[in-house]
């Protein structure tokens, strides 16, 4: 690493190749450079992507290196002649590539470990443009490279990766991220703390936090992904203090959202109800109508899940709610299948049948078809069985929105949470969007 | 619409918005426009992303509009102060914004129609360049427009839409790609058939196609969106001799591809097999270990299977194996959970239980734990039991590779489609990337 350091105040992202401009592939390279760029403070002034076109890619580098102090592409490092990466650039900042022998014999022995002999192809991927330096790729054979191009008195980094999300992703946290935090002279970087909340829209969730955060002292963005929303607090700064302020923030934020937050960092609902059935010891049984086997698809998602989780059943039919289940055919005749009197004999049907501790269940109608005037699309019955619950069960019906696969997914979540919020003695889940309508049996 | 037609050859895409340049939103909607583009003939020179800064907006503008014939935007169109399109690009081309008295009316409807005064913010949406033409939005409140911007002795036009996906699509649909088309006097464009396939890797299927289209005929593209990759035939040309080219063309890939295409069009494993079981008139059950409900999520995502799916069991304990579906104490003592051997009954046990014409089980190491010499993780095992099998039930093992989710959703499309071959009466599945270990019990 030269001892010279490169001030960097502003970065620009590339994203190369003809199945991004044709649409066959979305592009998720660049969002997740700019998400990890705007940690160390810098933001992406803007993201170029273009085909394997040497002109458009030159066009490209040259806007970008005009405009950003280091500039990051994804692609054109493969081994064929579509990869044009290297080659254009090595034009754009008029130098020769040359091979780097370290690196050809490195991809050679690849070859070698998979009883193959090197395809002449790929050794096009050892060559690196003349004052380059090599960026280690550990799950690929393209390296990645660091190259400086001076432009007149302005000294901007082409940066180049390859375009495999699986092995641009550590290549970018272990090698490109220090080394530009390292150059900048500004050494203050963004300390952030994730809440995932459930059950407020994301305009409630930004009117709760109006004026929480001055933009002199962070910033406050929320990131939908369904069913959940997370509202992530930023603080600029350095090490130590700028963690004692994002901690400051915090509370106040846990104030102002409170029930709404189910988890902090990088989490699920299955995996935070998870952590608690294993801490308390307790096991879970599903049975689900309309959400057909999601809960159990969630739960299992989660590794380990098979200490708290026995499994459940997927009661589709009346028939297997009422002959397997043991659902009563007077309940089925009176209130429906979709009733929170059905729900609860489905959860502690359930809990019996398999002999867990708990019991959750969910009937309702997913659409887009099957709704009444009575019952649209969108009713959802959700029931939980406990031996701590007096009555043996208790149920509520929602009104949801939404497509067929919104509508289960939605489900889905609120059925974990009312396990979740059962394990806590917290309050029944209050929806923003989707109103409880049942009578909360 | 003018009647001096538009010379457009090339096209360029703009997507707007702090979220994209800042990693919290991946950008789908140029994906999306560069598919439809291509669909009529047009490929995107370049996608440009930038943040609500109007000197870079303009900048992204001007370039765009010097390297295209038609410059497709999306975002900044809503009613807040971060909404710039409209400003910044009136004043790249010279010209006012003027308040469109119609769309200003139907935005202040849209909200009595919500029972609220619309805010004063929202007027904004109502602003279109001098010279525009608009664009009509059903669903949402900001109209789109087209606005040629004559440029030396260029006339490219801007295209402006709404950044919110759900509206941006049916206005590119119905109002855009006609109009482009209109323009063009190249009136060929792309008409393609697709075929979903399973079983086969990407550089298999390309193997296999290879030769087969000539460039000078069309072009042949994959998608991979695991667990199926489709395979798309283009042709180039008009109505009638390209469809009459494209189905020769077609032929031939079924012929190549054979067995790998389990459907045509856009389309799923789940709905293939949903329309096989609902012409058959039989109805299916599920047990489901190492899948943990993920196959009857899947057969429940397509509306109308309640008329052939009746459930089925989460058995993700060994006690609920052996207690709920009946499977032998011998059985797992013998041969483990993960058995071909467990599997068969746990497929027999379902279809008995659920009293359904077809059971199909899977019980498999989904890791990244619980893996051994013997049963390493990835190996799962698949099992249908029908009453026109003669053994009752059949088995085959397989191993897989990958994370737990990948495992998962890998195991529960080797589930679906050994339901598919199973009615048609087709050989096992043979994965190319994942082998066919067992004895084919």
């Amino acid at each position: 690493m030269s001892n010279e350091n490169i001030e960097i105040k502003s970065a620009a992202v590339i994203s190369t190749g003809d199945e991004l401009v044709q649409g066959r592939t979305v592009d998720t390279n660049s969002s997740y450079i700019a998400d990890k760029l705007l940690s160390t403070g810098l933001e992406v002034t803007s993201v170029i992507t273009v085909g394997d076109y040497p002109e458009r890619i030159a066009w490209a580098w040259r806007d970008s290196l005009a405009n950003a102090d280091v500039v990051i592409s994804t692609g054109g490092l493969g081994p064929t002649a579509d990869d044009l990466t290297t080659e254009t650039l090595s034009g754009v900042a008029g130098v020769e590539a040359e091979l780097d022998e370290e690196q050809a014999q490195r991809i050679r022995d690849i070859f070698a470990t998979m009883g193959r002999s090197m395809p002449e192809n790929n050794l096009r991927q050892a060559l690196i443009p003349v004052g380059g330096v090599v960026i280690p790729n550990q799950l690929g054979t393209a390296p990645g490279y660091r190259l400086t191009i001076p432009t007149g008195d302005r000294r901007p980094t082409a940066i180049v990766l390859p375009g495999v999300p699986r092995e641009m992703m550590p290549m970018l946290e272990e090698t490109v991220l220090p080394w530009i935090v390292s150059q900048r002279s500004d050494k203050r970087r963004y300390f952030a703390r994730t809440f995932q909340t459930f059950g407020l829209s994301e305009s409630a969730l930004d009117e709760s936090l109006a004026g929480l955060v001055d933009e002199s002292e962070g910033r406050l963005s929320f990131r939908a992904s369904f069913p959940q929303i997370s509202a992530r607090v930023m603080v600029l700064g350095e090490t130590g203090e700028a963690e004692s302020r994002l901690d400051k923030l915090s509370a106040k934020v846990r104030g102002r959202l409170g029930g709404a937050i189910f988890a902090e960092g990088n989490t699920t609902m299955e995996a935070t109800v998870g952590r608690l059935l294993a801490a308390d010891g307790r096991t879970l049984a599903t049975a689900e109508s309309c959400t057909g086997g999601l809960v159990g698809a969630r739960l299992t998602d989660v590794p380990g899940s098979s200490h708290y989780y026995m499994g459940g059943l997927v009661a589709y039919s009346n028939d297997v709610k009422e002959k397997v289940l043991g659902v009563s055919p007077t309940t089925l005749a009176m209130f429906g299948a979709v009733s929170e009197e059905t729900a609860c004999e489905m959860a502690a049907g359930v809990r019996r049948m398999i002999g867990a501790d708990i019991g959750v269940a969910t009937t309702g109608v997913a659409g887009p078809g099957g709704g009444s005037d009575d019952k649209p699309v969108g009713t959802v019955a959700v029931a939980i069985s406990a031996a701590d619950i007096p009555s043996g069960a208790v149920a509520t019906m929602y009104q949801l929105r939404g497509t067929r696969e919104w509508i289960k997914t939605l489900a889905s979540q609120v059925a974990l949470d009312w396990i979740r919020r059962h394990l806590l003695g917290l309050d029944p889940l209050e929806l923003q969007f989707g109103r409880r309508v049942g009578r909360g049996r």
